[in-house]
Parts: structure tokens; sequence; C-alpha cells
């Protein structure tokens, strides 16, 4: 089974890259040549992680009909100081809005999508930690 | 050192992330319970890889005095059958337009960044293979 992606290359460190017809401006900040004008490289294993735990979590939710009215996921990635600066560990923390919302199906949701589903996290904890914290707001 | 990325649940299974200040749509297809809206999460993964790999070559040939009038980069990701789908392999295929190309120049420069300067494929390469080809184009 295979993905495939396409990235060409605009000027100074400025990339166009395309996944199936969705488009995206890859790019880095002056003081590594770039002009700013898109989402660096590393960041965007922190959103393939975020996007993939997300998908699952709401569709699992949906099954587990736990009505939740807004949800969003921020990724933190620590990393090396020196080059090639690789990622050390990530940190996902899941935010939910709801009323009276189930704690315990909202972990068990995560940790379906952790150990069984999602693609990202199971290719990258291999290699590094992953932990995650959930907050809930009530609304 | 930290690098941090948020998304936000839109409706369905489509989320906009954002990554300092930098917005993307994230979205899967109607089989998976999506409008097509964006690009799906394991993509983005390959997108890491060429954009980074991307931006430390453009860079390393530019130090090298290599004139290249294009580039552009394909990565194939192989996964897993089942869920969770893990990647297995990556492959990256990077074609360089230019006159009388030096090809080991660029071969070095491909090195250079798989081996010293890419975060992400020193994330990736310590649980997958990544292999690479070169092509170039009379230009």
């Amino acid at each position: 089974m295979k993905r495939e992606v396409n990235v060409e290359w605009i000027d100074g460190i400025e990339f166009k890259g395309d996944s199936d017809g969705h488009q995206i401006v890859i790019d880095g900040p002056p003081e590594s040549g770039g002009k700013n004008n898109g989402m660096r490289p590393k960041p965007l294993m922190l959103m393939a992680l975020a996007g993939c735990t997300g998908m699952d979590v709401v569709s699992i939710l949906k099954k587990m009909k736990v009505d939740i009215k807004g949800m969003s996921i921020k990724v933190e990635g620590e990393m090396e100081e020196e080059p090639p600066k690789a990622f050390l560990s990530m940190h996902v923390i899941y935010t939910f809005k709801g009323k009276d919302l189930p704690v315990e199906k909202l972990e068990k949701a995560i940790n379906l999508s952790k150990e069984k589903y999602c693609g990202v996290s199971a290719t990258l904890m291999k290699v590094i930690p992953i932990t995650y914290e959930i907050q809930t707001v009530d609304a």
C-alpha cells in the first residue's frame, strides 16, 4: 500500500508541495535563507500526528455517542539542540469542549487511536516516546 | 528545543491546522467519512521529509556553486496493509534540471542532507529504511 507526494522548488528554500491535488507551501525563516512564505518541514511531522489522531478520536467518539462541541489538539515536539535536530519526544494535548464529558471515554478513544489506528504514531512510537494529556472545557 | 502545532476540529474528520501562523486543511476521503477538503495526515509525513531534504539540497548545491534550473522531489511511502498502516519504508526521487549537471555533487548534497542535516530523515531512519534515486533533465 503506497502514498506519494511531490514538492517542486520555487526559489530560495521555498517549495510547493502537492498531495493528491491538495497544495501546500513549505518555506523557512529568513535566518535559514527563506522568506517565511509557508510551513517549515519539521512541524509537518507534528501536524501529521495531530491530524491522524484527531480523525481517529472524533470518529471513535461519534461511535461511542459522546457529544463533543469542539476539539483541538496541540502537538509539541522536543528536538535535539544540534543538527540534524531529530525529534526526541512528542507530547499531545487534547482539548475537548462539551457538557459533562465522560473523561474515561475520551481516554479510551485516545488510547484506541494510539494503540490501534493511528499509522503516524505507530511509526513514530517505535523511535520516540509520545505522551498525552486531556483538557476539558465545559461548554 | 521545541516546535508546536495546533489543529482545530471543523466538522466530520476535517481539521484546520496552524503552524506559526501558516494554515493547512486536513481531511480524509468520503470512504473514511471525510469530504476530501484537504490533505490526509499520513502524506504530511512524506511532505515533511520532501521539504526537509529539499531545503538542505538546494542550500548545499548553492554553496557548491552547482547551477540547477529546477528541482522536484517525489517521496513514496510504503505502508502496512492493515491498521494502523504504519510506514514500512520511504523512497525519495530527486529530479534536477540543468545543463551538464555534476551527478557526483548532486549525490554528495543528498548524502549530506541524509547523514548530517535533515532532522526528519534522522528521526525516521531510526525506524524505517529510506532509499533514494537521482534523475537529471538536461535543460
